[in-house]
């Protein structure tokens, strides 16, 4: 099948874009508003970007329901522009799946998804919003930049860009060298439509030509 | 552990941002030079922006082995910049995941990546760089914006926009109310250092407080 996207309608591109482009990896982001007020919400458009300054992403999309930005959108975006300037990326564990995918409802401005889902809240070191207490990692981040795909239409989505001011990491997941293991993370990853994924099915291979080598073989680790 | 990332070093950063954002989907990206050389190069920094208009992003590096931009940057960037302000976005699969890592190769800028691990191109509909004829589904794109976060440090990173102007989605795996089916995609995710994962040990779960309610199962689909 071949489409001209500007033919579809924004559910089918959007059905298309996270049924195509997976696993994704799930932001499992707290922020406080300005009066101090936590949230805490999933988004699997999300991503690193580079490790000089250590910077990431996330792509909060509109909220239909009530015609406004989300609620982490607002709390996050730069002072001048109203928001806190801050948040805090947690990670996304089968230990507390069903909390995630919970803190996707969407509550009243200022209601605290920590205390509907059930997750406790620990203070951060560098930053005002609390990090997720039972989550293996966590980075605390300050906002660099909000991209604006289309100002006109709210619909267009956003890209926050934060820098990591401060990294919060599990000792039992990582060693020494800053390796983490993924058998121990076990992290989830989001597919399309109500679809999950773990990280259970592993497997190693070399990078570059030597993939190709016939004399090497793709090991699965579990 | 508790980290200032600045006392850091970039690689012990890296190691962290890739071993902590698990599982990450792998635009396998193609491109091609001004002068109508293609290239083919996988990026595990992507997702998707948002359905309206239909956006994606990922974030090629720096070049550390000759200081320079990667192809597909120099590649994509817009044309007052000197790139061909296009790309293509392939799905990275099991049936050739060993030549979505054989591409990760860096040649000499102009040799072209589907030659060396062996796959076809196919003519792209909208855009001029080719896409990969295996693969099950590509967003031909068209670059809106290249994001330097730092454009005095090259090591910095960057975050190329693009807008899908065409889809390509092979009929098996997709149904008419564009649903893509996982079973049948079998994308490849990337987690820290050499690994991979497969989006095989699946499961579902609703979105909102509902997933918290008791009566409610994760239901393993394989």
């Amino acid at each position: 099948m071949e489409f001209n996207p500007d033919k579809l309608v924004p559910g089918e591109r959007y059905k298309l874009l996270i049924g195509c482009i997976v696993p994704r990896p799930i932001a499992f982001v707290s922020t406080i508003s300005p009066d101090g007020r936590p949230n805490l919400a999933p988004f699997s458009f999300f991503n690193g970007i580079g490790s000089d300054p250590m910077t990431l992403l996330f792509c909060p999309g509109h909220r239909p329901d009530i015609d406004a930005e989300k609620d982490t959108l607002r709390n996050c975006k730069p002072r001048d522009e109203g928001g806190t300037g801050e948040f805090v990326v947690n990670a996304a564990i089968e230990t507390y799946q069903q909390r995630v995918a919970a803190a996707a409802e969407p509550l009243d401005y200022g209601q605290s998804e920590f205390d509907a889902v059930g997750l406790t809240r620990a203070p951060s070191v560098s930053v005002k919003p609390p990090r997720v207490a039972e989550s293996p990692w966590a980075f605390e981040c300050e906002t660099m930049q909000v991209i604006r795909i289309d100002p006109a239409n709210p619909d267009a989505g956003n890209v926050v860009i934060g820098r990591v001011v401060h990294v919060f990491v599990r000792d039992d997941i990582v060693d020494e060298r800053m390796h983490v293991d993924p058998e121990k993370l076990r992290a989830i990853g989001r597919l399309g439509g109500r679809g999950y994924c773990t990280i259970r099915d592993r497997f190693e291979m070399p990078r570059g030509l030597g993939a190709l080598d016939e004399s090497w073989k793709v090991e699965r680790r579990e």
